[in-house]
């Protein structure tokens, strides 16, 4: 659905969303790139090690160009992405992986939700907010975590249980901390609630951008040979 | 000097000199990312553990290029670079700051090491291998160090005797580790001894090479504000 009134940075209500939005998506990728740096180390192998080094070397350059936006937006960027550090790390300690396939399925849920977050919300901002947050989306390079999982569960099968329960957990954290987020944040708050000066982003139209989130997040579970 | 016969990778020795070399600067790369991503925890503020992330980044980036070309003249790019973990990694632990300021010191020292090491190498090595190295020696992005921690310093000036300390015992460490690697390859032991096809480099030659080197390093505490 398209807004029928494009949303406009003169507007402060929505202006002090779109600080709340790309700072949080700020830190959540400089919190990404040390998390699964961290994460790097519990891999088996360098050539496994350079490939999760890979994802997080990718959320580096993501972030550049948010910062640079919010440089012109507001004045000080790691101010807009202060509130967030809380909730973000709130997230990864309350998901830390205890061993290499927990650091596989949540680097792989974890990339992809927040692309898909992403990808649902930016349709609903100004036409810059929206080509800066679609050109950050990028390539998905996590397609390296399904055949490392499916291995992983054909030489162990119990693990399939663990990983499955694993998963619902990355994703119950995650929105989680987005309704936290959201509850203490007024201006995300009334954009998540719909009720903000974006027509067509309404609290029905929030649900379904959720549900959609969450069948995608299905699917890539049973990608990986999970049930959800 | 230039070499007044062209090494080439037809040679058996010259080749293995070479993909130990490739190996060795390769699995550099990865354990400098990591360790950086490490040592931006102690980042007093968000904007400078996002200006020592950008560093970390970069390694990434330079080990992509490295990786391809030990794949073509190697079989295991990661096999190539095995052997070098463990001087690598006992050089990181040998040097794990203590604070944030011994992070930046380490970043900025190491980092230009290296850079100043592969240039000074990669002038007596076949022009492909040359192209490459120099390739990835990129931009300095070292430099903010330079402001945080003279700044440091006029603010608490005992800082400048530790942390000249500091620097002198990376510059040892790193020594060490490198005379450790060369005694044990001997591929790339004929290399550093000069005992091998590349007309040119000589024992005279690396020992005037390590000279320039150890020049640069003072050079870079005095910028530093510390004595070497």
């Amino acid at each position: 659905m398209v807004a029928s009134v494009a949303p406009d940075l003169s507007d402060p209500d929505y202006r002090s969303a779109v600080v709340d939005l790309l700072g949080a998506i700020g830190y959540g990728e400089i919190s990404a790139f040390e998390r699964l740096t961290e994460d790097a180390g519990m891999a088996p192998s360098l050539e496994d090690k350079v490939a999760l080094l890979g994802l997080a070397s990718v959320q580096y350059a993501k972030l550049e160009p948010i910062r640079v936006r919010l440089e012109v937006i507001c004045e000080d960027p790691y101010a807009a992405m202060e509130p967030f550090r809380r909730p973000i790390d709130d997230f990864h300690r309350y998901t830390a992986p205890g061993d290499w396939y927990e650091s596989l399925v949540k680097a792989y849920v974890g990339d992809n939700l927040v692309r898909d977050f992403y990808r649902e919300f930016a349709r609903h901002l100004d036409a810059e907010t929206r080509t800066l947050i679609e050109s950050t989306l990028g390539d998905d390079r996590s397609g390296f975590v399904v055949d490392r999982v499916r291995a992983g569960i054909a030489e162990d099968p119990r693990l399939a249980g663990r990983l499955a329960l694993w998963g619902r957990r990355i994703m119950g954290e995650a929105l989680a901390q987005t309704q936290h987020v959201a509850a203490h944040r007024d201006a995300l708050s009334d954009l998540v609630a719909g009720e903000t000066s974006i027509a067509g982003l309404d609290l029905a139209v929030i649900a379904e951008m959720f549900a959609r989130i969450t069948q995608r997040h299905i699917e890539r579970m049973a990608a990986l040979g999970l049930a959800h």
